[in-house]
């Protein structure tokens, strides 16, 4: 890696913590300027607006949280453990997040479902990759005859991401686990009673 | 109602929708006299700050969302049939919402938790009272022997809220019901399987 892109990547990580934690709108060039330790040159070197850094930042951001659960479900065979590491991937996210600040697709599709098009489209792609991994994962099982043909793979991503996200909202508004420990239990018995048989 | 009470009631609603739409952080003062069509002197003359606002508007647009349940679980007897009237009340959520912008205590939450320490209390004040209602009429379901004994009201209200606030985030992303949808007929589902019987 060149210093250049040193730097740059340096950049990125540092904005994403920020942006994860007190939202793209309200961060200024100067706090990112304070976080990074640079002049405002030598962040628009690299990024030719805010806007384009927080697209860039949210990509970024999504690489590390991806990165975690793409490890953990490569690490078995069978569909239904494949789902069940990724839930227990979650159980991390609050004492040792993958990203400080929390879930970013989560915490990017709050800020700029009503308030922000270009960083909404890129949180829709986001999700449609998360919901589209569930499903491929979920497809592979039935062809292979872990899961019951009958089983809707849409249905069950919907409601995997929809029960971890909003736990994970739970979780980090009283910095307590408890919300998240309680739903990976319900998906882990959703998943063994509904998906197998 | 007097005209001076008329106006604060007419600046909460609009600042409400405003807070829920953008966020606290990026409503400067001049967004709120444009939706409000106020000077700045008439907005001060009702609430010492933005913050004060900020604070009175959350408490506000909770007020709306609440009412809304309570209406639809109180013509409700039993227990099961009371969570059941709660899903129901989601499924406006996108389509016919309480107020603009989705639902104030997952966009609250989700903007107050690393970065506003007494909106984040106040969120945690909501979501102790949202939780605090459904573990009511679990445990009054319980003494009625609607519903069975073993179970945890609390492990259930954790996995009704994360459920459904999760699926807000994914229909609001999307524009798009279907998540919410999906996630009601499993909360359905999961209250006649594990409450039941």
């Amino acid at each position: 890696m060149s210093k250049g892109e040193e730097t740059k990547e340096k950049i990125l990580k540092q904005a994403a913590e920020l942006f994860n934690q007190q939202g793209y709108a309200s961060s200024s060039i100067s706090d990112i300027m304070r976080v990074t330790g640079l002049q405002k040159g030598g962040i628009y070197n690299h990024f030719k607006s805010k806007d384009e850094l927080a697209l860039e930042a949210f990509d970024y951001a999504m690489a590390c949280v991806s990165q975690r659960y793409r490890d953990a479900w490569r690490s078995k065979r069978h569909a239904v453990e494949r789902l069940q590491a990724i839930l227990f991937v979650f159980r991390g996210f609050i004492d040792n997040p993958p990203i400080v600040g929390g879930c970013p697709l989560l915490n990017t599709a709050i800020e700029s479902d009503d308030a922000h098009p270009a960083l909404r489209d890129r949180a829709r792609q986001a999700m449609n990759s998360w919901r589209n991994m569930l499903c491929r994962i979920i497809e592979k099982g039935i062809e292979r005859g872990e899961i019951r043909s009958t089983v809707d793979a849409d249905e069950v991503a919907s409601i995997m991401i929809a029960t971890l996200e909003g736990a994970v909202m739970m979780s980090k508004l009283y910095g307590d686990s408890i919300h998240l420990e309680r739903v990976i239990n319900h998906l882990n018995d959703y998943l063994e009673s509904q998906l197998q048989g």
